[in-house]
């Protein structure tokens, strides 16, 4: 199992008028949470997109414990549970700077031809960077 | 069982640069679905709002069944399958102008008063409208 | 001189802590009153980026004059005041239910090669529509 | 004058089908150079409201000189050109990792009570704040 932190801040365009912050930005913070683990391990979502792979969403679930407000400072923590074959998996945890749980989940992500649109299964270059991290962390 | 159908249009600023709509803002799309449900049985969630209460999510899930693409028209079909007690569910459909299924998923809210945060039972002016529209339905 | 009118509801996700429109969104509204200007004229911003034009923005000025609130049915004026050369130039006004003007401003897209990203002059296709909705205002 | 400095990245939701970020995310860089600028000086903008006062815009006008792309770790430079009366001016200008200066800006906010919406003369505690950093800087 790998595990990878992030810090981000929330931004006032991110709250909506009920002081909590807006439903919908939770997706974004996923998509940090996945693209700095993804630079953690070495790797790039820019560089994967420029092999010509994108990564569209299957299914996406959130469950919202707690809210969060204008300039909290958040921490996710993102895992990958298992070796990706036709779909890669990540879990996710908001807390905020009291260490309180405010919101978990999970996404699964295909792996897309970039042209042709026709679904691959996960690179051996993907893989590969997967496998040395979870060796390093043995 | 309620029903109510609602459409509109792909914004560019909605597309990211694989050329699909960026996945969080489906988040915006139900609200657009559930927001027009409650318009349509006379009610406005803003007129909610004024009489004192919020409704933050409780969970919220999406299945992504085909992408969707800039100047899509779309349609939501958002149906509600029980009365609310302590939260209300709501369903989502979306499709395209094919009337290919594209995306579905559902959420629940809860009722909270807006100036204690304390979670309320559904407001019986609001259990009154759904009543009425299902009535109207028979 | 070309004018075309468009109106669109403002969405809760639009709306910031303060109770008013953020006003980041004006760019999105600037963006729904251009691209439906384009297609009144029958022409529409997806098949100009299959022609392989993109238009980037050279600037963009804002000023607000009154704030915009969750649910406002608002109107957008988008004017074309002379035919494109290097780049267009179009002017906005967004007037509320009460045909209050509450806000207006103007931008400048440039014409640029989707592959190389060089600049090009205004395409004789686009500069021909123009033309024809001048000659139909006549 | 005061000038103040922060860095951010690039999320893939902000860039659009063109594989530029989108125009109306400046908006939100300008404000997390403004926060950020506050934040520095030892006050938030969340301190702000909750003392009474909403900073809504006047005016914002952009400048695009160059284009950003996904995953670009951008900084931006906001400046305070003189003490505010009714309204506060800053000045934004936004370079990317090569030190090219890509956008440009300004914007003017106003001073308002957050229960009447009634313009008011920038607080006394605030344009304190403002002076105690000039007086640092000399």
């Amino acid at each position: 199992m790998l595990e990878f932190t992030t810090t981000f801040r929330i931004r006032y365009s991110e709250v909506d008028p009920s002081g909590f912050v807006y439903n919908g930005h939770y997706a974004t913070f996923y998509e940090i949470g996945r693209t700095s683990a993804i630079r953690q391990m070495g790797l790039s979502y820019k560089e994967i997109e420029e092999r010509g792979v994108v990564m569209p969403l299957l299914y996406q679930n959130f469950r919202f414990h707690s809210p969060a407000f204008y300039d909290d400072l958040l921490t996710i923590k993102t895992r990958i549970l298992e070796m990706p074959k036709a779909r890669i998996t990540f879990n996710y945890e908001i807390y905020n700077e009291l260490g309180k749980k405010i919101n978990s989940g999970e996404n699964a992500l295909a792996f897309i031809d970039k042209d042709s649109h026709r679904p691959l299964r996960a690179p051996i270059w993907f893989v590969d960077v997967l496998e040395k991290e979870l060796a390093k962390k043995k």
